[in-house]
């Protein structure tokens, strides 16, 4: 399997398929067919076997998919069964939201550091991790292999930060800003952009409410 | 104009040329050629003229968009010219952070009262919204006439909160736990799986690291 000949289509399902494997597992079933797993996921059979064809086809007709399995080998994909070093520069409560949520260690992604510009917090630590000043930045990125900055700060000094995080050797973005960063090849930024989440439900709900509906045309 | 016209995949882009145009409007820029614009956005001039004629097609050859008409009609359909009453179920670092971030009121969304089991929240406040007993959810609700909530709890109670939320008359539930909500018609759910986001920002990374390209196949 060639990893660049996945679509971006099937990436982006991906750690759904991820998830649900991971609550079969906690459910202890060892085997699902496609029918079943379409049924779960309110998916269609032939999207999932079209989708995990891509990766060699892990199923067997009249057998099902081997649940460990294709959860090892999708988190192998995703790269969570690696070890990525991350730190969140703002230490609101947006970073303290994402610093306290244990579950991304067991998959893989460690806060080591966190950062902020607000002396009041400078110091404190959040779940054993300390909030250091904006000025250690680059020596800790260095010095601790860092791979992966979540960015919670707002969206005037984004810019300027994702910036600095390049240069001392950050390799992915997880941007929460209100902003698109501007980051070299080579460097790659992932957005949760909050606002613009809720002006889709919002357009949702207001769809329903004119006209009954909320589906869209395609 | 018919709401129903506009494919899912044009909705999806909306609140994006919404910021830029707010952007500009804050720059004092009454009007911008499709050219401008996509060199702003990084989108071709073809596809924003492609999304743009949707709405029956506001620019004009030689004489660019008129910004303020553009953003009010974007935040027309978008729904953000409307008041929207929400409420936050889960008063934890996520739902304070969402509680704080004022900007969504701008837009309309407007948190009236805030949810949480823990005895040790209930009756404090976040920036002056009360944080209340999930006994008040149902009669705050309805005497609030309260449309859009968010979940921001722990995944084991979200599915039982939803039901209760969608009984006593909610419309749109943003869902930020990370399990996918089974609601009826005429409620819609948009989520924010922020696991999900991470892995993705992480396969990236990865596929960075093996073959220096981040780039998908299509």
């Amino acid at each position: 399997m060639e990893r660049r000949e996945i679509s971006q289509a099937v990436i982006m399902r991906l750690p759904r398929y991820y998830r649900y494997l991971g609550e079969l597992l906690g459910e202890g079933v060892e085997r699902i067919s496609s029918g079943e797993l379409s049924r779960r996921m309110k998916v269609t059979a032939s999207q999932i076997r079209q989708d995990l064809n891509n990766f060699g086809g892990f199923g067997q007709q009249g057998y099902g998919y081997n649940v460990q399995y294709l959860y090892d080998e999708i988190g192998r994909i995703l790269g969570v069964d690696r070890r990525h070093n991350m730190i969140i520069v703002g230490s609101g409560n947006l970073g303290r939201a994402i610093a306290n949520y244990a579950n991304f260690e067991r998959r893989g992604f460690i806060v080591s550091g966190m950062f902020d510009i607000d002396p009041e917090m400078i110091g404190r630590s959040v779940r054993g991790i300390r909030i250091r000043a904006m000025e250690e930045l680059e020596d800790f990125i260095r010095n601790n292999d860092v791979q992966i900055a979540a960015i919670t700060m707002p969206k005037t000094h984004a810019p300027e930060v994702a910036d600095r995080l390049v240069k001392a050797g950050i390799k992915g973005i997880w941007n929460f800003a209100h902003t698109d960063l501007v980051v070299p090849e080579g460097v790659v930024v992932e957005n949760v952009h909050l606002s613009e989440s809720l002006m889709r439900l919002s357009y949702r709900v207001c769809s329903m409410e004119d006209d009954g509906n909320g589906s869209f045309s395609e």
